[in-house]
């Protein structure tokens, strides 16, 4: 068992109280790797000694990136109804259709190499723990094929048949269905299960439906996730607090009510609120108020939802740049939900941050602090920091076991 | 001369009228490259043949980006300013004497690396015609310096001794340094002139002020830009036009009048507007509304305005997906804002282009179309392709003459 020292570290961030202030910095640092996990960390001048032993120059370090909310395993591309949506036409949901077709006549191969690229890409940006949702399927044979690919990237995959009502199919039909045999299909090969709770879209779930979603799914042992409260106000936030969901994902349209049940529930771990802003940035529409949750002691998470209809960004960093420019985030705050929140909108305590015993999931950045992931946009500064005999892993996370 | 073929390019984006659309669009294309120059375009089918050849597997190529506004040379870093804006602070270009402190105190050499570290971070997400200002040093020995370390860059260098007063240094003397000793000593190592002209700010200038540098530079041999109607309506867009100025830039808040007088303009070779929506990004303002703009018949440029201060960005591509998701940009006009508008803004006819004797300035994307770049935001998709026998040039332009 070798010990592996790097240094040169200008700023890592840990997340451990040991280190000042609310992110746990340590400057003119060092850490120590034992097994692929954090062993130490520290100042330079009080290292222990290692066996191997790289130098990062001045380089900012940071947890890797835990991205909680994708949709990578799809094919066909959506760029002509972006520029339709960039001529002013307005988003509904619509357009999942169109990559349902595509994605039904896809080999599990092309499925496969394309997702894998794309966490490759995610990967080249710092991130180190991904979530993949399946949802292009919406018959049982694809959307298990779906939840195949995806655990062949993470550990963390979520079925989520409910993602729309396909065309064509009688509504309560595809409900018993998605509760019914798609379920008992896919319930072996995912770790959650979410749902598009929209009542405002022709296409989601109403509340109704959405219950007995999350009901079936808790009870085949998933944990739950919810899309809600993303084109209007609905019952999405509250659903996710009445059945433990760990995390309520887009929340831009919350009442007061939404945003009061959630701080109560935040008190005894109540769910994550991960907020997507590539979405709003693509879809050209108002952005989440981030401040608002932040005040009320939510925890935010920051996701890229990277999907080919409404955001297709693997970035991050640019998901740290849009919430403190324009979500009235602090850079601090913003590194913390794209780390240590999204790792507690997975319910992983492994992720996310670098006390001892973490993984040693290291995100460098080409820059002296974290604030240059907003100070620096657009810049391509975030990279994962491969370690000595990890070399390039694209699933990095042992499989957890499902959280009951 | 050996002739350079390139293949494999899904979509060459020329802005050659014998390729369809308003971008000059040729599809399975191919492109020949002699002597550094485009030699012809077409399809690959038709293709000459030629001495080498590389293969691009379906890629998108597009003209090079220029980004016809950076403030690059400096010392020093304002990313406590920035957290300090995140906290709700407001803009008022107080901060640029920090700057002005750092840079007058660090060395020619130093200030060499740095600028040219930006460069070249520029140059690998796709620029390949870069403007560099002077404005930081405020002293005839400091400004001149700068320019010189702008020399070893791009010939597109501009003199920006009226950037703001320095502190403690009476108007009208400051006045008569930069029109007299300051502008003796500068014109010869730069191509243009340009002053911060925005009478809401303490230290920038206002109309008077700014038509007297103008002129001044005008009858040095210099090519005029103006900084104008960033922070608040002002007299920059109208002095731009009655001056002759290559464009206007920010911009950001211009009355009807502003528009009309751009328009009519524009007609007979006026300014072109340069939009720098990384600045409102930086600094948590209003977006400047580009639709207005383009609707009115008016060119629009974007660039990144990179600077310690505002905009800490040489990411054109970020700036081209802000454009289309936040200023109502289709993708084939940001695109074009980004090349042949930057060009213009520089009055040059060699890049911004692909058409048969410009630059073989190439920017290649890892998607199959331009429009990735808005629909992918945040991935580092843009590169400039090296070609053989040019090897890494980070100034490739040889300088062109002043504009008299
Ligand atoms: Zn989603
Ligand atoms: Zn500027």
């Amino acid at each position: 068992m070798t010990a592996h020292l790097v240094t040169g570290i200008g700023e890592l961030v840990t997340f451990d109280p040991q280190h000042p202030g609310p992110l746990g910095v340590a400057e003119d640092a060092a850490l120590v790797v034992v097994d692929g996990h954090v062993a130490w960390t520290g100042p330079r001048a009080a290292a222990p000694a290692a066996d191997t032993h790289q130098d990062l120059d001045g380089a900012a370090v940071l947890p890797g990136f835990v991205d909680s909310h994708t949709h990578l395993v799809f094919a066909g591309d959506r760029s002509a109804e972006f520029e339709a949506r960039s001529a002013g036409l307005r988003y509904t949901g619509g357009g999942i259709a169109t990559t349902v077709a595509a994605t039904r006549a896809a080999s599990t191969d092309r499925l496969t190499a394309r997702a894998r690229a794309l966490a490759a890409e995610a990967r080249r940006q710092g991130t180190t723990t991904i979530e993949v949702k399946s949802g292009y399927g919406l018959d049982v044979p694809t959307e298990e094929r779906l939840l195949r690919v995806a655990r062949t990237i993470t550990p963390e995959t979520t079925f989520l048949g409910a993602h729309v009502v396909p065309d064509g199919v009688d509504r309560s039909d595809y409900l018993a269905l998605v509760t019914g045999p798609m379920l008992a299909a896919c319930a072996p090969l995912a770790r959650w299960a979410d749902v598009f709770c929209e009542p405002g879209s022709p296409v989601a779930f109403d509340e109704d439906e959405s219950r007995t979603v999350l009901a079936a799914a808790a009870a085949a042992g998933l944990g739950l996730r919810v899309h809600g409260n993303q084109l209007g106000p609905g019952p999405g936030a509250r659903l996710a607090v009445e059945l433990g969901a760990a995390s309520v994902d887009h929340a831009t349209h919350l009442s007061d009510g939404d945003v009061a049940g959630l701080a109560d529930a935040a008190a005894h771990g109540g769910p994550v609120v991960t907020l997507l802003p590539g979405v709003e940035l693509s879809t050209r529409s108002p952005f989440p108020d981030a401040r608002r949750l932040l005040d009320a002691g939510i925890e935010v998470a920051l996701a890229t939802d990277c999907n080919p209809g409404t955001c297709y960004s693997t970035s991050m960093p640019l998901m740290v740049a849009l919430a403190v420019s324009l979500m009235g985030m602090t850079t601090g705050e913003a590194v913390r939900a794209a780390t240590l929140a999204g790792a507690r909108a997975l319910r992983r305590d492994d992720v996310g941050h670098l006390r001892v015993g973490a993984r040693a999931d290291l995100c460098v950045l080409d820059a002296p602090s974290h604030r240059h992931l907003a100070y620096r946009p657009g810049v391509p500064l975030a990279r994962t920091l491969e370690l000595p005999g990890r070399g390039h892993v694209e699933h990095p996370s042992p499989a957890p076991s499902p959280p009951r």
